[in-house]
């Protein structure tokens, strides 16, 4: 479901290389005193893909005992302004895995580029900051569905 | 007032070549399901230490009609999970200043490091997209008191 | 558009006298270190339905020198706690009209009514403070749609 | 510490009956397109004045197993307008005790009174949802600092 559709692509003039998103309204919270959506709001949509990313994978966010994604870096460059009202698609793909991190892409679309981001994420448990490979089977489906760079020989 | 004071820098054992500063308290707000500072808190942080640090050089936020520093990328590195009640002290200086923009960079100061970010900015009129020259009073400010590289031969 | 459909107010087992919602998500972002979506979260649902809600009769906001709803008093009474990527509708609907002011109440319907809330809105223009009447066809947009009282005779 | 200074309840000319509260700044993220805090804002503020009072009287927020004050209704009347920048001090203090819920009422104080809320929360243990009587210690407490009312006699 989350898989972005060929039609949703189409209308936000997606570039190729994305297939997974979700849609979003910006919201009147979201939007700062010169009008434009805050620089924090693209930073929360990408959380948002970030969880669904790997809830559609069978990783959903389980609890601070299972070992999952923590934010270790993030960035984000913005290209247009966004307002009130203005729907977006935010798109989401793994670029690369190591033994024990990943990064993860954005790209956010209206009329037209609103900005790219990155999250760089270690595989870790919370509660005890143990710090573990990611799991094979989810290495292989992100490989598989964004054509992500597999370095588990590289460096954590 | 937001130049940091010694007793400050010494309990926050924050490192050489900071002199901004704003302190901060973590709200629950701010905590998410983990019981961890979000990662939009220090970002959010660091644009209020950014708004006293232009402030306090006499650029206040006028309004969309005026010049001022606009963001056109921002990142942030995770060091240390910070939770409810954590007080921090969040340090903010000019790292280089070019013809039309500027880097700042940020960290964020607990019982230990928690992070640092960064945010380049273009000076701008926010109404109109013009983009001008960082003002040569500012500039001088900037490399004075964080000794900031001063870029300004080179691209925009 | 926003009006709701008859699937979904079957969906959500809303109660009759709603006809006007948004659905939402929770957000991670918007769930508080107990696992549950903080308070702050309905009332910013509530805020996309109420300009929502006056933009599907033809009066979004426009800018801050045009009269339009501002917020007087808010209240939301918590019924059921939501959990992140608990689905919501949240409807909205106008209980009464003043002269110059309005009543809209809200209810957020997920599994179960998760809360109810309202707030009472001035028609003022924003920039100058200037108290005006609600504009006649909107009164009665309002009064057809929701069956809301007209109590323009009474007080401000 | 949280208990406010005689010099502050002065500097913002705070009414009789308030002893305890919390200083804020109004930020650039809590304002919203048309210059003024968001309603979101006053209740943010509320919460860590909610929690700091707990605190300071031996009840700290510890974890989803312990009982401790949850939010069952909130509600907030805007008197003034706030811009960011502005300073302001929230006061709060216990209304009334029943025999499992209790109620807050908050002020907050700008350069006149921008507006007051309440808040009324349920003894309860989160995790299992057990509804508590509210500890006698604690009860006294706050009828002592606030001249609360206890109306342990009546209702939950």
């Amino acid at each position: 479901m989350d898989i972005v559709s060929a039609a949703d692509l189409s209308k936000y003039a997606v570039e190729p290389g994305w297939s997974f998103g979700l849609p979003f309204v910006t919201r009147w919270s979201e939007v700062d005193p010169f009008g434009h959506a805050s620089h924090r709001t693209h930073l929360v949509w990408c959380e948002e893909v970030r969880n669904a990313y790997f809830a559609s994978l069978g990783h959903p966010i389980v609890g601070p005992d299972a070992a999952g994604p923590v934010l270790k870096e993030v960035g984000f460059t913005y290209e247009q302004p966004l307002a009130v009202g203005d729907e977006v698609l935010v798109t989401g793909r793994v670029a690369w895995v190591r033994r024990t991190s990943l990064q993860m892409e954005y790209a956010v679309w209206g009329r037209a580029l609103a900005g790219r981001g990155h999250a760089t994420c270690i595989w870790i448990v919370n509660a005890t900051g143990e710090r573990l490979r990611v799991p094979d089977a989810l290495r292989c489906q992100m490989v598989e569905r964004d054509s992500a760079k597999d370095l588990e020989a590289s460096s954590e």
